[in-house]
């Protein structure tokens, strides 16, 4: 077995065991605590904005699980936790957690996982459902739409800003159909799966890392394409105030559109 | 047993025949067809829009146990089913046929029950997981959140078209949180347990009969509120053409703010 062989067995492992724990977490939480107590506000997050009483729970439950498989964890409410592997998840502990909070059941676990400094698969868990989809950098079993032009497009959006507004607008006036499922990871995953053609953060600088980290390799293995709508380049960092503006679509010429339809 | 007795009875097994014959239509057609299949226009509906083969196969299946279990049905693509009984079935075979077919999993059964000329009970069921949500005019186990005011409610909206652009942006800016699932009848249910505050058609007139009917039900034995954005009754009747601005809010006094951001 190479090193490379032998880290990626220890990411597999790391990422199972931290979408188990993810969803044993998620269950208990959601039956054992009111709506208030989940969405209450524990801490303030290593992201730098205020963190649910639900992120708290669950992302407790994933460090200790993957930590324990011997993985670095990069998370958006404690931030860095480097137990000196060679191998690092990326994770958003529950993707949508105002969804789950208030029981609106699409959140998601999301993983990324770092090697090298390059994401080597990634892995986005339903919590509601327990469906699971996994891609290597190389390996997909997914495809995505093949939709070439934002006028036949179905996108998913992030909710529109003020500091957004026309932006938004031009992208949501032209596609053929809009979803704001207010759960990226979730919306990615139907981007790598055909089922939507494109999911936008239309230029609103709301994306953190694990917000799209598990897209770069799901749908980029399935045959689309992941960018920023102002070039910046979504790699690996532990600098958890970066943000951007995430465009996952079926094809880089999608993406292109949709990043020009952005920027106005 | 009272006629209004046996009439109730019929109802709840109708409802439950046409539920169980659009969760295994379902199954079977999106185990069977391509997403292309699914998504091709089979006819022109009852309603006057394009209809998609997953709504007519699944329709029939419906109408089909329905029927057998003594209802008549009024239904999107069919239309109106006369069998001579005292119960009718109001039913949208595939709320968000669109997410069906494209494989997003946010698609619904919805049925509301009409006796003597009024909405008597309702169910709604999630095609993808199965979960049911039943209620009666009376007797709900459901409660909406007690949200009162727009600037602190989140609100599934349907999408913005460019005849309802400003009314859509009046309630999106000021509403707390932004969503479109693009499934009326399940955002519907949200709004009955809580977990949202509303939904509403933003004046773009898009709602049919059965694409509220069920809310009627739900939502208002759950403590909430279901008007029409320009107060026309929403109430039986079997011209498919009639179209509403439907608004399903956690109160009256929440429902009425709505009305009057749309109206501006």
């Amino acid at each position: 077995m190479t090193v490379t062989d032998s880290a990626r067995t220890a990411a597999d492992r790391a990422l199972t065991a931290a979408a188990d724990a993810a969803m044993d977490a998620y269950r208990t939480a959601v039956a054992t605590y009111s709506r208030e107590k989940l969405k209450s506000i524990a801490m303030d997050g290593a992201d730098g904005t205020p963190t649910m009483f639900i992120d708290v729970v669950i992302e407790d439950a994933i460090i200790t699980a993957a930590t324990a498989a011997g993985a670095n964890v990069l998370s958006e409410e404690r931030g860095w936790v480097d137990v000196g592997s060679a191998v690092t998840l990326v994770v958003d502990p529950v993707d949508g957690s105002a969804n789950a909070a208030a029981g609106i059941p699409l959140s998601c676990f999301s993983a990324a996982v770092v090697i090298d400094g390059e994401f080597t698969e990634a892995m986005t868990c339903w919590l509601h459902t327990g469906e699971r989809w996994w891609a290597s950098r190389t390996e997909s079993a997914f495809r995505t739409s093949g939709c070439t032009s934002l006028s036949s497009a179905a996108v998913s959006m992030l909710r529109p800003h003020p500091r957004n507004r026309d932006a938004w607008w031009r992208v949501a006036s032209t596609a053929t159909r809009i979803r704001i499922l207010s759960c990226s990871t979730l919306e990615s995953v139907f981007v790598a799966t055909g089922s939507a053609d494109a999911f936008v953060d239309a230029g609103s600088d709301t994306h953190r890392l694990m917000d799209i980290a598990a897209a770069v390799v799901l749908v980029e293995a399935s045959g689309g394409a992941v960018l920023d709508a102002y070039d910046r380049p979504i790699e690996f960092g532990i600098d958890l105030t970066k943000r951007w503006s995430g465009i996952v679509a079926a094809t880089p010429e999608l993406a292109h559109e949709l990043r020009g339809a952005i920027q106005g």
